[in-house]
């Protein structure tokens, strides 16, 4: 009697009732796994006929177990979140993730793709920096290696495998429940070199027209050149209540970061966004950044969802290291926001 | 006539007139230095003679050309700081630097360096997880490897090379200003697992002491399992202010994060740290974090110099790399902290 064939990672984890993960790791080096373990996935794969993709691919191409991510930056705690669960994911898979940063510096982003490659590592995880990101680096990597684009991506890169979030959801959500519990909502912008940040604006644009309402964009000139998020929220704000204006408006901030800088500027003013019962000044954000719940007020946002972003990234580059995907068909998955009540809004 | 004789790479930049940095990259790759100055540390290894240190190491080593980092976590401004800048000071010695996460684990700290040691990285700069840190990892490592200790270390390894801040000096500084501004301050620690939270609790004990004052030291019980500092700070001051104790006291937090927490305490209570005139409730931190200036209040805390701990750890390193030390004597460097005087306090 002949064995049962069996063809992928999926189908042997379920014929011999192990975890994907922990096959993985067995495939990997037995000596990870627990001995009875290896006892049963040896027994299990005495009953099957199975040539193991990942193990085959690794073989073929000299894996080297590696997989690469490059960040925009550091200092923000919404990549480390994302970062993070990458790195968790590619754990459970048995890889060592090597991790690059940019530095908000296009001509360091190019070098971190050359030492991923140099390094031989086995796909690449890219977070790219924005508009002023150099486009040759994501391409040379994706014709170079198993590739997936993460958090934002270029519009010119329409054929790339991609996951973040659903922005025209996640945006149109907040922008919603602003609408219900108050007055309709300004949208504080920021400087436009972000791609997310963008497709925030115009989503907000767009659901505004929707509800019939007057769209109303502001924050999107450069107040400092060396700006961060929090210092152009508080800046913008800083000025509109030094005139007497917006202070009892609903403000939509481009990001949890420009909102606690707008936060800030309404404390300097005496303002205490969310405490008015009818109409007053309401603030909220998006991405839910961890400190939100910390905040005084606590920041009303839509968070994104990090863990399921950088498992599916994860997954993603694994299916195409193993060539379990047709290459010529790019895959974009799109995670909803979900909205996250607290005191601010 | 016989050439002059350099026997470093400090010799040689100053015999030179170009920078270190700038030479270790002409030693690494002469493309990655203009063609003007090529042609100057050519001309100017002409007219000396020098078998360069760091070169012939490279050679001798196998050298990769890169380093290794371990953080205990991610999502931790502080900690993404001072990568950051052990970065930025790897990139200027021409190095790249292989980032690992402990994600609070010994277990995958330990991973992390047996990773390092696979891809022999050509020393290793590692910030521990704390005292459930294996310390064998630690030690197995130096023996592999150079190797220097940042941010916080054990007891019991007195001798390794270690970089840091003074927390004698850094507590001491933020005891003595709230004693002068106000009553003496309460110090809100942690549950005992981090040797820095040890460091600052028995400074604050010493200073206390040295001005005939009561340490009065809260908050070392875990209060639950998988806390957070914020969460930390937050309940032990909950759980104060909703009996009415501590309303009117200066509490000085083990650090910045836990500090965020004690705010959000105090704004739950109705209470504005710093306002008082005289008396009344004061927060402040350790470490100016980030968040710092933006939080309501705005922290009054001691900053650590994370900047200088991350380019002295990276030029150590590189000391020991190129073999310019004596090995049996560690050097240990402790960083002063800054006050920054704010809103809290």
């Amino acid at each position: 009697m002949s064995k049962p064939r069996i063809n992928t990672m999926e189908e042997l984890s379920i014929a011999i009732g192990v975890s994907r993960p922990t096959l993985s790791r067995f495939f990997q080096d037995p000596k990870l796994v627990k001995a009875k373990t290896v006892a049963r996935i040896e027994a299990g794969l005495a009953r099957v006929e199975y040539v193991p993709n990942f193990f085959a691919t690794r073989l073929n191409r000299k894996s080297t177990g590696m997989i690469g991510v490059i960040i925009p930056y550091l200092n923000d705690l919404f990549f480390t979140k994302l970062l993070e669960a990458v790195e968790v994911a590619a754990m459970e898979a048995g890889l060592t993730v090597i991790t690059q940063c940019s530095h908000s510096d296009p001509v360091i982003e190019a070098r971190a793709a050359e030492t991923l490659m140099s390094m031989n590592v086995d796909g690449a995880i890219v977070a790219p920096l924005g508009d002023h990101s150099n486009e040759a680096t994501q391409l040379k990597l994706k014709s170079r290696l198993p590739f997936v684009l993460m958090d934002s991506r270029p519009k010119t890169m329409p054929n790339v495998d991609f996951v973040g979030t659903n922005h025209q959801q996640s945006t149109g959500l907040i922008t919603d429940y602003l609408c219900r519990v108050g007055e309709p909502p300004v949208f504080l912008a920021m400087p436009r070199v972000n791609f997310n940040a963008l497709e925030r604006e115009a989503a907000y644009i767009n659901r505004m027209q929707e509800h019939g309402f007057e769209p109303e964009v502001i924050g999107t000139d450069l107040i400092q050149a060396n700006w961060h998020f929090e210092d152009h929220g508080e800046a913008v704000l800083e000025a509109a209540f030094a005139q007497g204006k917006l202070i009892d408006r609903s403000i939509l901030c481009v990001n949890d970061r420009v909102a606690i800088g707008a936060i800030r500027a309404a404390a300097r003013h005496g303002l205490m966004p969310g405490r008015g019962a009818n109409g007053g000044l309401r603030i909220a954000g998006h991405d839910d950044y961890p400190l939100c719940p910390y905040l005084n007020p606590a920041l009303t946002t839509v968070a994104q969802n990090t863990g399921a972003i950088g498992r599916k990234a994860v997954s993603r580059l694994l299916q195409i290291i193993r060539g379990e995907v047709d290459e010529s068909m790019a895959e974009i998955t799109l995670f909803d926001g979900e909205l996250k009540l607290r005191e601010s809004a």
